[in-house]
């Protein structure tokens, strides 16, 4: 069990939200996103959440192979190079927020040999099928687990306020949708989604994939790392990995879409406590992080129909958290405004 | 008829964004907003969102002395002050995002001689209690109409790519609902709400003002400017003038909470194709509010349960206008990344 964030700090802001110069409670959800980010922080008001830093996590899926997704698996690959090269969607946003912004490949089927080594520095390999067998070894798992923890470590190390986790991968909808399925009992047609946007046929054959994921796992997946290793991917398993690690360290997370909302459900069960230390970012238009989002007890920040993956929905919700610590810092108490001049 | 935004530039947009590193319409709303933006401006991609310019429009109002909200009237002129010194919670957003940020009352009750004279170069006076009589005198009406009009012309002038109009003033939201009832043929039970956090028996008085003045004000109510003077305020008719004016100069505009919102509904009917310039930023608690967005074809950037006014909505609102100008300014094409080493 990780130590949740400060309910004593927690309670001292909502103290101080209720003096500020404004209506009792009118700041809304930015009231309750400033308190958490003071309780994770352990001291009110809060820090300003200056250092962000996010990593994508990226890897290729053996059910990519099979018509699962819009898109060739080649993608993911030359996305990886997108994000190296600074052109991506996610890159956009983080120079916008002044995010630093990391892309770590744990399993892409390319030898990327034009891509800076550090990106393959945690490179385990790409899943195998999940509806036809395991998608990991148990020890490839292992390594993977570690690998996030790794990772994790060296941001937290370089300072960081708060942490983004965002996902590339064709086909990484459906493994991340069948993990949440696995964990919360939902069955194939519950949490089968669009992805990349699929046509009524692909998805009628991603939900046969799923269900038959689910079926073929049985009973294993009542156990958190058998159900990782058996339905996840190295770089999914490196994302449980890092939120369990950042939320050992104390440091919170803005999660994004499906896939890291997907980590966070896996790395609650491993250990409980981790979901204490996330806020979701975005309500993305996939049913599984929906229904996800719900039974983890986290409402997200926006709702604005995203669906890219690669950490967007948390960069474009960074600074209304942001908005939420200022007014928490900045704004005056109404007991120190003068009525007359 | 105001000319709308370029829908030519509109499409082209559009037919950019379909192009762009990512799945077709993976960004969901933020598409909508970059085109948006990018029609407004005429061009493609669009400029940056750097000089955003904010106005607190500020007032007293008469049914402010009959119980309609939580607080005294005198808070309004506290509130003026608080903008003045740098300290409330619209200083605090305007800061985070770089938004220049202007007060001006046209008619708090107060001398307000401590407060730079030039925050009172409009002032026109308080209005009077819509539920007994008219709100201003036809006069008084044009000239908080031609107010917002220079104000909105001092904005534009300075150079701004997107304005923000926000509000202050003890007891507005009774005006704005108002208005918002007569202008959609509503009742007083449909588009009341709390405001700034009324008990019940409140709710029950301030739904009786309402409906006195909608009874009171009757088929006058058709003709737009019957119904701002007589169902309005000096402040309130200064953002009609605002936004009619920005949607003549071609300036967008980001709406706030309920009074903003009012205000672009009256101003349409003044002079039709205001509301294309306009983009709603958040969704408020206020249930006219909602209403009037709902039958202006407004879909809010938010829905963070804000109810502070001030512009905060809108303020907080920004970033995510500027990521969808920067995604479809910034983001690399699909056909420009290499598929191979």
């Amino acid at each position: 069990m990780i130590t949740p964030p400060s309910p004593g700090v927690y309670a001292e802001a909502r103290r101080r939200l209720d003096i500020l110069a404004k209506p009792l409670g009118a700041l809304g959800r930015l009231e309750d996103l400033a308190a958490w980010v003071a309780a994770c922080q352990g001291t009110c008001p809060p820090r300003p959440l200056d250092r962000v830093r996010a990593v994508i996590l990226a890897g290729d899926h053996g059910v990519s192979a099979d018509g699962v997704s819009a898109y060739p698996r080649e993608v993911t690959a030359v996305m990886v190079r997108a994000f190296v090269a600074g052109v991506a969607g996610a890159n956009c946003l983080a120079r916008q927020h002044g995010v630093a912004l990391r892309v770590l490949e744990l399993g892409v089927d390319d030898d990327l040999e034009d891509v800076p080594a550090e990106v393959s520095a945690y490179h385990i390999g790409s899943s195998r099928p999940i509806d036809q067998t395991d998608a990991l070894t148990a020890e490839d798992c292992r390594e993977a687990l570690r690998a996030g923890e790794a990772i994790a470590e060296v941001e937290i190390a370089a300072g960081a306020d708060l942490l983004i986790i965002g996902d590339m991968g064709i086909g990484n909808t459906t493994p991340a949708a069948a993990l949440i399925g696995a964990t919360f009992g939902l069955r194939a047609e519950e949490v089968v989604g669009r992805g990349s946007g699929v046509d009524d046929d692909r998805l009628k054959h991603k939900t046969e994939v799923i269900a038959a994921a689910l079926h073929r796992v049985g009973e294993r997946a009542v156990d958190p790392f058998e159900r990782l290793a058996a339905l996840g991917s190295a770089d999914i398993a490196a994302g449980v990995g890092f939120l369990r690690t950042a939320a050992r360290s104390r440091v919170p997370v803005l999660l994004d879409g499906i896939v890291p909302v997907a980590e966070a459900a896996v790395a609650e069960d491993l250990e409980s406590g981790v979901v204490a230390w996330c806020a979701a970012g975005n309500r993305s238009t996939e049913p599984a992080q929906q229904l996800a989002l719900d039974k983890l007890g986290l409402e997200p920040v926006l709702d604005l129909g995203l669906r890219l993956g690669e950490g967007t929905g948390a960069l474009t919700a960074l600074p209304v958290l942001r908005s939420a610590v200022l007014a928490l810092r900045e704004m005056a108490l109404l007991a120190d405004l003068s009525p007359v001049s």
